[in-house]
């Protein structure tokens, strides 16, 4: 395609841009109307444009839509999340019990996103020192999915207090397939600019400076 | 900060941002000229607005600005792509180093991007039975850094054909940052919207259905 039909990101874009950056949320809260379902196969085309290792394209994407199987992973949830309070005692336990940290009840769409770490795909380039690569490759897509889906409306909600063998498990996909997220998926309730754990008070922002150093 | 100043993201802003994940590429070949500081810091401020597991915030950047620390990264980077040559054989092995897989000799910013496994912040939320959602959320950030730059007409190359222990140690940054990604970043030579291992034949993209089951 070469530099045919280049587009121009101009600063009336660049501002957008980063009005969505700010306001992507990670989503616990979520309306039940459905979403259409050609969104999220566009979501997932897009996602599929993200970089990856090699070109290796690792990235699965299993839409969990049966009740039996939506059951064992909540089931799966609230064992996961009994086991993590067990670190929490006190004050932060009470806090951590409040946080309803699934939208698993409400959110419309489940998707379950593996990385498949064995893929022929890409023929192995790039991934020899790292091989987390391939699992990097995975959490590309899902931002990409992420971003373009709160560009139209959507939330997303990122569950990580779940064992990630038993979904594999639960959702019969093949055993070299390795979970990366759970999404929940579907129009919030409200929208912030800010972070739940922040607004909580669980945990603010960090200062910048932080982050950077310089060698 | 609620919903107040809740922006919205129309169609022009959508069909922007399907334009942005299309045209972001990884970039091998750059511009030597040098890339204003305050884009780069405002490209890392962006990133920090990322999702992170418990609000972790575990991403932890480095400037690589010493020449001499360079040329360890180039050093290493040398190394790593002859061990990984002896995986390909024939035209395969031929085709692999016309890659010319580093932009390590042009691009003006370097960028190395740890991820801190160990940090206290986020006080361990959402981490326990998926440990690796640390590095998770450093990818997040590279890849809004990623489409940010982009917007800004920048580049950015990962590199992930190296030791990483040995980055870790030749820019002395604490034993506990492991390292997610080695950024090469600057002006492009060409910008192109298909991947440049599909240009040079290595790996086609593959069709959708490949990616996607129901459950």
């Amino acid at each position: 395609m070469g530099e045919i039909g280049k587009p121009d990101f101009d600063g009336a874009f660049r501002r957008k841009l980063e009005d969505l950056i700010v306001w992507r949320r990670d989503v616990r809260r979520f309306r039940t109307d459905p979403v259409d379902g050609t969104l999220i196969d566009r979501l997932i085309e897009l996602a599929c444009l993200s970089p990856s290792v090699g070109n290796s394209q690792p990235w699965r994407f299993v839409h969990v839509e049966d009740p039996v199987r939506r059951a064992a992973v909540r089931d799966n949830f609230i064992a996961s999340n009994a086991e993590a309070l067990q670190d929490y005692s006190g004050e932060r336990a009470r806090l951590y019990a409040r946080l309803k940290l699934a939208g698993l009840d409400d959110a419309p769409v489940h998707l379950a996103v593996f990385a498949d770490r064995d893929t022929e795909t890409g023929h192995g380039l790039g991934r020899r020192s790292m091989p987390l690569t391939i699992d990097y490759s995975v959490v590309a897509a899902i931002h990409t999915l992420w971003l373009a889906g709160r560009s139209w409306g959507l939330g997303v909600g990122w569950v990580s207090i779940i064992d990630p063998v038993r979904v594999r498990a639960d959702l019969d996909v093949p055993e070299d397939w390795i979970l990366v997220a759970y999404l929940c998926i579907g129009y919030p309730v409200e929208e912030h600019a800010d972070p739940e754990l922040v607004r909580l008070g669980w945990q603010d922002r960090e200062e910048m400076g932080k982050f950077v150093l310089r060698r």
